[in-house]
């Protein structure tokens, strides 16, 4: 019986922070302001930027996004549609299907959520997409 | 590259307290106690009153509509209603599409919002547009 | 009666990255890992990085001594050191004396601030004041 | 055996905006801008304002002032000084024992407080009791 397990690989800072300038360059291409929320597999902030613009409560939204990708390992559009308002609610707010939140995985392993939050919800993919991808993470 | 720039332009105390007499005026007039509360581009409290007769609790949707109005420089009215409830929870309560909130506008940049609850729909932003109309901010 | 002022200057997000990567060389230098947290002048977040290693806690006391910092446009330790806790309890928790929160000022008028936690009372200031020199603030 | 008994006067909405007003005018006279709250016998907020320039956290301040003159039938100042953080984190935070909160009484009958915040505690003391003498409440 094992008490210690080796744990998934971690984001470090400096590939957040690639990651963060990775959405702003791509919210700035799409021409629109975002909130860009990083957290780590434990759901904790890693790192967040509010663009010039971006609206104040998507700040929120964004942080919700990327909290429930790397809860479930999932990006945020791919969670149960149909259960979704008991979900969010019973999970004291957090989870959401937005679109919009990406988990970053790493040789098959969940290190953490990236969530964007203040376009469409298209364009709010697009650019946790290219946070992901900055990263050479697994594609989802 | 820029690391400040010219804001949009300030509410003063002067400014909330005429557009706050203002809701309560159109109020009377309506013969509906309400709850009116303004805040600033940052959502936070500049001004507020309950009047006699208001329901407790529309406190809160009061403020929700004013912070959702100025977050999005929209009045809450025009905000997405297929996505209202996922959206209202992934922002932490506070995004709402009620009607009775409205940006304040003043030469085409967001400068605070203003909220009306406890009244129908409809009373709710009669009184929310007079207090915008008292400040001659932009029309919405 | 003036309803409308012009208003302090604003930060950018841009400014914010400058301020956040000026931080995190510093903390590097120091060899010591940080929380860094950046708000706008209503205390509202606009950048945020936990260093690697950087105590969870320390999240939350970055973040207040950044709002307190902007709430009174003065560094975190400047502020009455003999009603810091009736203070910080009446503020909602927010308030705070410890070192490491600095004003961000511009022309005199307090845009925004930063603050800084997981290393000494002097080393969140050294890191902090780093963030500040990067944007070319006012010297506190 | 009385299962209802005659409740204590309400303070309007009318009052609280009289209040409201001497505050400012006494904060404009001694130039300190102030966060004021009202709030009813219960502790629910009635009225408030920030005036420009006031320290944002001194929002909380204010309120957390308001609820316990209101909640003691005391001013704040007369609070026991001695129990006043375990009392402070005990009731969740609002009790406090700053200078700047007012009972407001009206024949003997607690009816609801005022309580200020950004200035210094005799500054706030003397806007919370322009507040009171305009509504020619008891003397406290």
């Amino acid at each position: 019986m094992a008490f210690f397990t080796r744990s998934a690989p971690k984001l470090t800072h400096a590939g957040a922070l690639v990651a963060l300038n990775a959405a702003v360059a791509k919210a700035e291409a799409l021409g629109v302001p975002q909130n860009i929320a990083i957290v780590d597999e434990s759901g904790n902030l890693l790192a967040f930027l509010r663009m010039d613009g971006a609206k104040l409560l998507s700040r929120e939204t964004a942080l919700s996004k990327a909290i429930s990708a790397a809860s479930h390992s999932q990006p945020t559009s791919r969670l149960q549609p149909e259960l979704e308002v008991k979900l969010a609610i019973a999970s004291g707010g957090r989870l959401t299907n937005l679109e919009g939140g990406m988990p970053i995985l790493f040789g098959g392993l969940c290190v953490g959520g990236v969530g964007v939050g203040s376009g469409t919800g298209a364009q709010d993919m697009e650019v946790a997409r290219a946070a992901i991808d900055a990263l050479g993470a697994d594609p989802v």
